[in-house]
Order: structure tokens, then C-alpha cells, then sequence
């Protein structure tokens, strides 16, 4: 069975984005320093084109998150935003530049169709227009009998997770206020018989792994 | 120096008692399972004069929280709120029975002057009217060298927090989901020096201490 595997940086105080989002500032305010921890790994930095990096508790998370994945979902502010609706003579290829990371095919999450765009490195974007079910549906069809990745936002991770499809969640809990922003669970009422199955501890991060019982 | 050490259990979405809080259920609704970790230890239910509970790795948590304190700080609500202006006829002992577990002063941060409390077994409720810098001092006089528990709740700690008093805090975050009720660490700003320094990880709550570096 193809599981749906959540996987979010959060603050202390349950922020996910800082205040003021932008698109200049996507993150809002404070909220790059939620990825401080995986930034500073080898593990993310040769995917991404960077030399360098650490090894520590926190590479072989990041590992795990990465195996078995097929696909990944992700909200249109993930993708990139937009400048208003799509047009072709103004094509908007996302944050994610010419070789996204993903290597497999991204299925985002808007109200704005789009024909999907091929990039380099085997990632393609799809756009789903008919909701969160259709877009699972699509993307565990193209994920070949592997598990499909929930990257976030906020936002689309609540429709998820209110709607009982997420199989496994993985919050990156850092020690930090952002007090203001985007909140993960707003609105999700419980976890819904996801349990905390594993904790890693680390100085910078703490990674809480829930799953099914 | 004595230090100023807070604790208090929170959920997974920052909420240190659930929704609807009343005299009847002051912790709100599901706001009593954040505390089922501690209920269950053998520590904890001696003192408050149960018998049996579980020895774990939560332990060791408790057994340091409760090193070398010499005095409390709380606020109204978690004394037993009060049912209106303190009244010598109708005198409200709080939640806390004839013997307290405390055992030593705890001072109560209220609008409502009142006479000391003097209970069973060492402890002595004093109710503080002029806010918590007074409140600090009294306690850390009356706890003669040793350390000032800071007990909460959410609103009394954010004070405190704000100020930058808070030299050592405990997180007891618990992995499930309130939805509503008193959060944390609102309006608190930054942490302002506080920095993870310690994680115990157990299957029922995640202990997260954060000291000054």
C-alpha cells in the first residue's frame, strides 16, 4: 500500500511560516531559520548543488524521509506562488530554478489549471484543479506502488490531515518562537490515530515521527 | 543564585489547558490528558499520597524538576481561581486539599489581597497584588538560596517570559492535538537566551529543557 508521508519544520510555538509571507520573503519573517538544521546537512546540500555540510543524528531522518518516495504533493505557495492566473507568455517556474530536487513527479495543489511543466532531472509538475483527493489519487498512480511525500504548506497539509489521509507525519520541531505566521494545526481537530512511534533528539531540532497504530 | 525555573506540560499545537475552561474543568476540555505522563509515574503519586505508578525515563525528569526548590510561583487560576473577591466568611483553599504537595511558600500572583494560607505539611499560600517582579523577589527570599518554581499557567509564564526572567524552562510537550484553549506562548516575542540544552524523549511526551547559554 502507497502511504501519504507528511513531513514539516515547525517552531516551538507551532508555526510552520513566519508573519508577513511574501514573495519576496516566502518564508514570512524568521521562517528560513526552520531549515536551518537540514541546510547544514551534507545530505541536503549535494542534492542541492552545495559542497559541504555535516553529518549528525539529524542525516539519517532526513534519509528515511527521502526513501521509498514515488511522488510528492504540495500546496501552490510551496510550488511558488503566482503572479496572478497562469499565462503562457509569462511562464512561472516556482522556487524551484531549472533541476528541482525532486527527481520524480510533483503534483501542486491550486484553483489555477496549468499544462504541466517537465523540468530537468525527471521532475515534472502537475497542476490539480478538482482537490486534495484527486491530486492523491494522481500522485499515487505515479508513484509506482512507492509512498507519496505530503511536502506542505500549512494549509494543504490541515485539508490533509482533517481529512484522515495522512499515514505518517514527521515534524521537524525547532527550538525557536516565531510568534506570528502560519500555524500547522489550526483547524485539524486531532491526530486521528496518528501516534508519536519515534523521537530523534538532536541540539537544533527534534524530530517527532508519528504514524497509524 | 537562585534561579527562576519554569515547567509546564503543553500539546503539540501549544496549548497548555483545551478549550472552555471553568471552575469545573480547569484545564478545559482534553486539557487533563496532558498531564496523564506524569499521573502514571510512581513520583508523582507518592507524594499526592497514591500508591503504585510506573518508574521510566520521565523519572529522572521529574526527580530533577524538583531539586532543590525552595518556593513557587503561580497564578490565580492555577491556585484555584477564586469566586469573586476573597471573602473571610467563604474562604476557597484552592485546589490543592489540606495538605499540599508543595511543601514549602508558594506565592499566588492575584488582583484580590488576601491573608496568607498557612495548610498542612509546609506549605504556605501567599497572595501577591503588586505583579511579578514582587512576586519573584518575595519567593526567592523565602527560598533561601535554593531555586523559584515557576508553575504557571499560560499567562502568568508569558509575563515572566517577556520580562526575560526566566532563567530555565521544561517543556513537557505531549503528542496530541487541543485545538483551542490557552496557548503558551503568546505574545512572549523570542526566547531571548533560552536554548535547548537537554531532550528525554519517551513514547508519552517529549521533555524539552532550555537553559541561558
Amino acid at each position: 500500500m502507497s502511504r501519504l508521508r507528511f513531513r514539516i519544520s515547525m517552531s516551538l510555538d507551532g508555526y510552520t511560516a513566519g508573519p508577513e509571507q511574501s514573495k519576496k520573503d516566502p518564508l514570512g519573517i524568521g521562517g528560513e531559520r526552520l531549515h536551518d538544521w537540514v541546510v547544514a546537512l551534507a545530505a541536503w546540500r549535494g542534492p542541492h548543488g552545495l559542497e559541504g555540510g555535516e553529518v549528525n543524528e539529524s542525516t539519517r531522518v532526513m534519509e528515511e524521509e527521502l526513501a521509498n518516495i514515488g511522488a510528492t504533493i504540495m500546496g501552490r505557495n510551496m510550488f511558488g506562488g503566482h503572479p496572478g492566473p497562469w499565462s503562457s507568455s509569462q511562464p512561472w517556474n516556482g522556487w524551484w530554478g531549472k533541476e528541482p530536487p525532486f527527481h520524480h513527479p510533483v503534483f501542486v495543489l491550486t484553483h489555477h489549471a496549468r499544462p504541466p511543466l517537465a523540468l530537468q532531472g525527471g521532475t515534472t509538475f502537475t497542476f490539480v484543479t478538482d482537490g486534495i483527493e484527486s491530486a492523491l489519487e494522481l500522485a499515487r498512480r505515479a508513484a509506482g506502488g512507492r509512498d507519496v511525500a505530503l511536502a506542505g504548506g500549512a494549509h494543504v497539509a490541515q485539508q490533509y490531515l482533517s481529512a484522515g489521509l495522512v499515514d505518517e507525519m514527521e515534524i521537524h520541531q525547532v527550538p525557536r518562537l516565531l510568534g506570528g505566521g502560519e500555524r500547522l494545526f489550526d483547524g485539524v481537530g486531532d491526530l486521528d490515530g496518528l501516534r508519536l512511534v519515534r523521537t530523534v533528539a538532536t541540539p537544533d531540532v527534534t524530530h517527532l515521527k508519528f504514524a497509524r497504530s
